[in-house]
């Protein structure tokens, strides 16, 4: 009997829901799907304050990705504060941006906790992930901001950090100014490079 | 007025809903959250194979990840011929998961569409938790491997491919033998390092 790795590395028992809920619905799983693919980048945002619990949900969200050998790396600076944030625009050319989101959550990985620069760095992504489909489930928009990495050392000067954390992404989030967002994917088929199967039912 | 950057690099329109489904109900909403803390890695699984269009809503899910510049850099090999899985097998320590897998989904990042190593593998942690979260969605099971990238060179000769394609992780999935998978996780007050905040509603 194999314990998975994931279930080692861990001391503390926070949550699990895994045996309730084995099978969801049909409109259930299309939510989820739904969600998935109505997900955009809002970068427009009302003057209205996010809800602090919704915060917490977003981010509860997040640590629920999985990561290599579950290590949990990643880490979270949430920042409303308006100097702060004029401080992070001028690191970034999509300051505008920054400017007009009313929260701003800088995502780092610890590097006492990383084992595995890339695998590490999918781990920040699928947390992203997490996140920012809470965020659009709870009727809030996000968008993810990578350029920002361009000045990283800085950033983390600006929220007092030493260089144990490593900016992996900063979200901006609020309220939604409109929903005209629009996004393109290329067919399914130019991502499919082979398929070798036996059984195709 | 600025174009959003990710809607620059793409050329062909697939699909746009962003305009529809603008508030999502409050069970909704729960589902999302729901699946994101329920989904676990599963690495048991029956010999029924896995439907066609269940491999195909998986990776569209998997697409409409973000991606910097809308790079859209994944790119998919599914696998279901059982002497390639065995294959694949010797090149991990988790053989016995590939072998026990009706599906392996080998997820590859397209170096010529790459802009930023750290950027295209967090886009690609993004891809996967998507899909990871359609497959526990539609009641499959699944789970990351990243160990085999230790051999990925020796995946692609397998696979056939040059090294213009980078593997980025493999995914086993099926029908979950059972759900007796725990995870565990920090508290959340682990994961925040700072909030910086003025008006805290």
């Amino acid at each position: 009997m194999n314990i998975p790795a994931e279930n080692l590395a861990s001391s503390v028992y926070l949550e699990d829901t895994a045996s309730v809920h084995l099978n969801f619905s049909m409109p259930m799983q299309q939510t989820v799907l739904e969600i998935i693919k109505t997900r955009r980048s809002v970068r427009e945002f009302t003057a209205e304050p996010v809800e602090h619990s919704l915060i917490e949900q977003i981010i509860s969200a997040g640590i629920w990705a999985p990561s290599g050998l579950n290590n949990q790396p990643w880490r979270f600076v949430v920042i409303r504060d308006s100097s702060l944030r004029e401080r992070l625009a001028e690191l970034t050319k999509y300051a505008h941006i920054v400017r007009a989101a009313p929260v701003l959550i800088a995502v780092y990985l610890d590097q006492e906790k990383m084992y595995d620069r890339v695998k590490d760095h999918q781990a920040a992504g699928a947390c992203i992930q997490n996140m920012l489909l809470a965020a659009h489930a709870l009727g809030l928009g996000a968008v993810w901001l990578g350029q920002i990495l361009a000045n990283k050392d800085r950033v983390n000067e600006a929220l007092g950090l030493s260089g144990q954390h490593e900016l992996a992404a900063v979200l901006a989030l609020g309220h939604p100014l409109h929903r005209n967002q629009q996004s393109l994917r290329q067919p399914l088929e130019t991502f499919i490079l082979h398929e070798f199967g036996e059984n195709n039912p």
